[in-house]
């Protein structure tokens, strides 16, 4: 099963890149091996436009990105939460990658996840993120996982301190996985 | 009363670009002379990134859209519908807006309108861009107004063409300067 | 494969029980024979109450809810829309449900539809609705199915006027069913 | 400057109940008297029935809970959050109440809070909560107030015991009365 892991933030010392490596690490323990954790900066693209689309067509950044979906059996997101809602970015790269005809979306099975500094967890994020991927046509998950006061969970090795948070979020990939494989 | 109306649209035609020439015509046909309408394209800029903003501060296209909404007592948003919600330029704009300190959104009267070439006149998306404009403090008003059929909604002269739309129109464009009079 | 058609109306002329009752016979016509459909009316129940649920448990109602969706493969939900939202009757039947352990949406393939008089056929119920299912663990399909100016839809054998959306609601119950089977 | 404090929660030993006294005990101290906070329970209704309706009208208790909104200033609701939305039981109430005409909620400034037992404070209640209300032409302030872990929060006073929630709690009912005496 190949899986790709997109944590929607361009920042180096992003909370959410940290939770997507985190996920990369449990996932190899658990013997998946076919995993891809790209780095969201090398989707860098101009905001959508229709005109723009018109003259030189969807961004190869928007292309890349859609090839990365279109591979994969499964994709995981770790996603920021910008204004209570979801990062423009990464609805804009949905955007760009909904122009494509067919786009990969359609029917792939998804996984939402997020980490913020705060008590909440992404968790206005996660609900708000979901509906673009449901009105493209994948499957989300329905069980997220929010990751609160994430500056400080990770340890050296870049896994979740808590052992129960832990646990929590091994099962849940399980669970997707295991979803992923039936879809 | 100072007024600005926002058409989140970078595209020459944008169907959405019409409404907002509607509603300013509309709005000087009831004395309201103080009308800003810039193009979206004006504020065309990159990507929210953290590492971008810590290096280069909020782009100038930020700070300018976010003079833009300082200056008024007023917004009024023409928003379309990418995927079910709101577009990932102007939800990227705001990200930009909002770390400005203070930011112009803080209790500002803002109306969601919206159109689309199909029947549901953009009102997932108007749903969908309360949100973040509420989550930064914004005076949204309750009431919105979705155009459906809007590539054949207007007449040459830019107005709409159902009169009974056309007066639904200016009656919330009344009612809610009036709240915005007020707040 | 078993199925459940629940028009979540308790009202005699419900647009949404004709919806259900079409989708019904589109399904008998594909062959599909153990479909149960029964009157949202007999799902009479009070509003949730911990005190009352501590003092007498769940109600009845609500048991038998959970039974009709226990013993199904996959779900389908007519909704309408009040106020913008999910109608309280049909929030309140989930409210109930969930307090058993376990519940039985967990896992449970469900496709939202929904019809109203206007031209939005309930799209925003649907998107509303979607939200405490996908909470409470359902897989909840991303097409739905909006039926908007539905008083005047249905022809006298219970069908859709319409062959276009006759055929698209098929196809959408098809591609469910086969995803409710997979899953 | 009447005041109107809703917890929607029917259970006697209800965290919202809390948080609503806690509410009305801050304004106190603030100089505001004229304050009501009738029982939740005082509203209970049947499940929202349109051929009821036909028959027998709005329920007594409907009506009398839009007699209490009706008759004051502002609105200040504690909603529970059940399944990661609005309670059925608050929804169904509002279905009732939207069926009088006209109905009480049109133009009422309502803000928004909330309490849980875990550590999300509601916050996707407030959140899905605030959209019938909205749609129903309510004033519905931007900042809401979601306490997490609301079990242990009330000393015995019936106050929150963190200062700096209270204080922000206080501010933010002053900048929603201050809105609601402008509006």
């Amino acid at each position: 099963m190949k899986i790709l892991i997109l944590a929607a933030s361009a920042q180096r010392q992003s909370v959410n890149k940290r939770l997507a490596q985190s996920i990369e690490l449990l996932l190899r323990a658990r013997g998946f091996a076919d995993i891809e954790r790209p780095d969201f900066k090398s989707f860098t693209m101009p905001m959508y436009d229709g005109d723009l689309e018109m003259e030189s067509g969807v961004p190869a950044a928007a292309r890349d990105l859609a090839d990365h979906v279109q591979k994969v059996d499964a994709v995981i997101i770790c996603t920021p939460e910008y204004n209570g809602s979801i990062p423009g970015s990464l609805k804009n790269a949905l955007d760009w990658v909904s122009r494509l005809s067919p786009h990969p979306l359609i029917g792939k099975p998804v996984l939402m996840t997020g980490a913020s500094p705060g008590v909440l967890g992404s968790i206005r994020s996660l609900w708000h993120s979901r509906v673009p991927f449901e009105a493209l046509g994948a499957f989300v998950f329905p069980e997220m996982f929010g990751l609160g006061l994430a500056t400080d969970a990770f340890d050296a090795d870049g896994q979740l301190k808590d052992p129960k948070r832990q646990q929590q979020l091994a099962q849940l990939c399980e669970k997707f996985l295991a979803f992923a494989a039936r879809t």
